[in-house]
């Protein structure tokens, strides 16, 4: 059913459910906190941001959620994505290691964002909502929600963090295409917003700022919700799809890996692509224990070297409080290529499973990662993001590690988005303006 | 093995051999000029060009050619390409119509482009080539064939289009990405550039141009070869296996289309997708006779308003003659945004085929292409290539006139490349800006 460097799947072995790893944790996780009570927050008390079916699956500890068909007629769209073994890549590196790759970039917004985007969209749609907030960083999730709510008729506005709207000015071209309105954070369009702007009008936004306004823009505008693109444990949830599908993929190629490796921000394609094996890991299913590797930017490190405590999600300090790493909620990261991974916090589920030791992390200078992605690029085709380039830099270290040991080691990575939207991070590098 | 909007062949149906339309014409093609002399251009005439292995696939009349390995191993990384039903547009525009999509713009470059990218360069390759020149309009074809050649160690140098290397800048950076040299044309880097920007520094070039710079340029450096994106028979032979796939999916799906659709703008993208359909009807074939449609800008309607003659490829009269639809060889097209439709002729091989009533032809101005394209974006997700965007207007119009007439209607067009990169054209229709 597939050549030796292309494993597809068909339609009928999409997963028909979402994992919850929560079902799988021998440590429950630590509930989130009304930051008024430091009380376990009651379901009604967010109720005034997310609608109830999406809270409910927020708490949920049930193994497998099912996939409404809703949902699914539309991921069929880029789903079952394609796994490769990336043979070009493992020749130029002269490496005895067997490397695969996720391909999340053939989703029509370019990355694994629509997974969830349309998953919240359907939930928002049966609760009846109208409007949706949103904010973006890079704005891979600010696009992809965009076209959700285009799908199912409801109205996007989306904050995107002001460095990304300015340097990738194509992806909020793309969130108008698809009807989304789209101001750059910090906006004059929020009270918390010109707060920002007062104290320094050259902010360049943080996905922290931008998260502040779109609750802000939520909570003043009846008949509006939020929505999150990451770090929530729904949004890993709905994100576990790739994890799943890679898990059949690589016994039609006949390995079991020895790392699955994918890019973190707030967590979500990471959780996505590695959970399902660590709830294997869990159960003590498969041949053998399958190491999982976070890797995230050195200038924005919050599972290397943050704190694991209980922190905001925001920088207003507007949502729960939430136990996991974090560098702060008033962080501020550099202006780095990769938008996407400028978060100064990490998903819940994925620093439960760090604190331990259920998966390991790592980080690497964006110079690095450029590098990486232009011989992955050069090497299979393929542009990586530069969030995704993170895994690739991962997956080379990787192999060369084997080609050190002179010993075989399969590699599996998540490339989440392609970087079509990207081009000038390229150029920057390829020009040396790139700096770390 | 697929649900009912989404039809995948496994790897194991791919095309093992491109089909050549020659080998089914009743009447034979007429033969390519010398200029100077007007007599049947020889093979070694053409040498100075291209390297012998295409010309002699230029010429052949054999029905199938088989597709080098080393070439398959490639087009895996995005072949079979899916095939979608439009059920969300079909509901959109309460058509009885069946609206089926092949959609290639899952390559690495976005558009059908790199299946005839990574065949030349494996033949130049195999000629012992260091170095190709090339012309490209919108970009999709110059950055295929960067591609291409960085995986097969060619050096690869690029003419654009002025006007879209202006319009669309991040095509070019694409180029630079996978290691092309790109120069915008009119260049100051040939002779011919030189003279075309002393006679109009305003020229906003065109593909003849380009063409025309790329051979000098060819000519003038030892050790390169020209290479072409589309025209030429053995480019439009390349891009076969598009049509060929759309026949096993069709089978899929259960139905037979109607009519298969295509843009056309140098022929090569139509001429994928429909001549395998062609050739059925020629061989009598199939349950029903299909029509195939070609469809071009309104602004450059070769087909629709061209006299059928001999005429150059390009504007500096350089390139053996070629009976073809053609507005003239120094025809300077009007700037539209789909730039890769801009070129004063037709593929030999669509012409001849529209000469004899084997196709039929249509054209639309660019403001009710886009229009069609907005309306397929916000249904299907997928944003199209402005080129592409012709064959949708197409499809949405035969979907209408199905409505009106009551009756069910099967159709088929190739969705050839997405838009990612020619967002700027969506924000100048969307804000009001686009003209006819």
């Amino acid at each position: 059913m597939s050549n030796d460097s292309r494993f597809d799947l068909t339609a009928r072995q999409m997963p028909t459910h979402w994992y919850n790893i929560a079902a799988d944790f021998k440590e429950p996780m630590a509930p989130p906190l009304n930051p008024g009570t430091k009380e376990p927050i009651k379901p009604e008390e967010m109720e005034a941001i997310f609608p109830m079916n999406l809270i409910e699956q927020e708490a949920s500890t049930e193994r497998y959620i099912e996939i409404p068909d809703e949902v699914r007629d539309i991921l069929f769209r880029w789903r079952p994505s394609p796994l490769f073994r990336a043979r070009r890549l493992e020749k130029l590196l002269d490496t005895p290691a067997h490397i695969y790759y996720k391909y999340e970039g053939g989703s029509p917004a370019g990355s694994h964002k629509p997974n969830t985007a349309v998953a919240q969209a359907y939930y928002n749609k049966q609760a009846g909502i109208k409007r949706l907030a949103t904010e973006t960083g890079a704005g891979q999730w600010g696009a992809s929600l965009a076209m959700a709510c285009q799908m199912f008729d409801i109205e996007c506005v989306i904050y995107q963090v002001k460095i990304s709207y300015q340097t990738k000015p194509y992806r909020g071209l793309l969130m108008h295409t698809w009807g989304g309105t789209v101001y750059a954070s910090p906006s004059e369009n929020t009270a918390y917003g010109r707060r920002v702007l007062a104290e320094d009008p050259n902010c360049p936004g943080s996905l922290g700022i931008a998260i502040s306004e779109a609750i802000e823009d939520t909570v003043t505008h009846p008949g509006t919700k939020y929505s999150l693109g990451s770090v929530m444990n729904h949004v890993c949830l709905h994100q576990t799809v790739i994890g799943q599908e890679t898990i059949l993929q690589m016994e039609m190629a006949g390995e079991e890996p020895d790392v699955v490796i994918g890019c973190v921000g707030g967590g979500s394609n990471f959780a996505g692509v590695s959970f399902p094996w660590v709830g294997r890991n869990l159960r003590g299913e498969g041949g053998k224990k399958v190491r999982c590797l976070a890797v995230e930017p050195s200038s924005c490190p919050s599972l290397t070297t943050g704190e694991y405590r209980y922190d905001f999600g925001d920088t207003a300090m507007t949502t729960p409080l939430m136990l996991m790493y974090t560098l702060g909620h008033d962080f501020m990261p550099p202006s780095i290529h990769a938008g996407g991974l400028r978060y100064h916090a990490m998903a819940p589920t994925v620093s439960h499973a760090y604190k331990h030791g259920l998966v390991e992390a790592a980080s690497y200078p964006q110079t690095s990662v450029f590098e990486a992605a232009i011989t992955f690029a050069r090497a299979e085709g393929t542009v990586p993001a530069p969030e995704s380039s993170h895994a690739i830099k991962a997956a080379i270290d990787e192999a060369l590690a084997a080609k050190q040991e002179g010993k075989e080691r399969v590699i599996l990575f998540n490339l989440s988005g392609n970087g079509m939207l990207d081009l000038p991070a390229y150029e920057a590098y390829l020009s040396g303006h790139l700096e770390d």
